[in-house]
């Protein structure tokens, strides 16, 4: 099986099919942390990564930050004192597309 | 009157008193753009920021960063492609106190 975090995001437009079903259920149990979240109907995949201060938060904010624009693919991002939250989804589907989930192993292993 | 901006944060501990309903009106009619929300009977201030793109998000949400660490009051940024949300409140004691709309006001100036 590819390993997600060193697959490659292709580009995604309006017209790309989201992850069905079953390959969302696939995908998901290659990732370690991520869960599934529904923001008004569109769904997302979301982990809130601990840390030990506001400078560990930032440090690790900019380096997520760094990959989403080497992709161009840029997830949201909840800065807080002892954590991050990162949420990937695809806004040109309004929902879930491979790319996210190669994104969410991407982010894993930068905050490992 | 005092201008927020430039007033200095006092050390806040957890006895300290939480603005009340009159302090906060009148803070609140000193600053431009932030609205108090209630997160879990909590009070915040809060503001959406609009920007170009990412690096633009990014950049904002490091000099917020930067000011949050000059003065060791840390908000919740929310950093999205095209804005960032900062979200201000004391931690110890659970709502708002006169540091908070001070660095709300900071925050403004930063981003002019």
């Amino acid at each position: 099986m590819e390993k997600l975090s060193t697959a490659t995001c292709e580009a995604c437009d309006i017209s790309a099919k989201p992850a069905t079903e079953q390959e969302t259920k696939t995908l998901l149990s290659q990732l370690t942390g991520w869960e599934i979240i529904n923001e008004a109907g569109i769904q997302m995949l979301s982990q809130t990564f601990t840390t030990k201060n506001y400078t560990k938060s930032m440090s690790f904010t900019n380096d997520v930050a760094k990959l989403a624009e080497s992709i161009n693919h840029h997830p949201q991002m909840v800065v807080e004192y002892g954590s991050v939250t990162v949420i990937w989804w695809s806004h040109k589907i309004k929902g879930l597309h491979k790319n996210d989930f190669i994104m969410a192993a991407k982010t894993s292993e930068l905050f490992e």
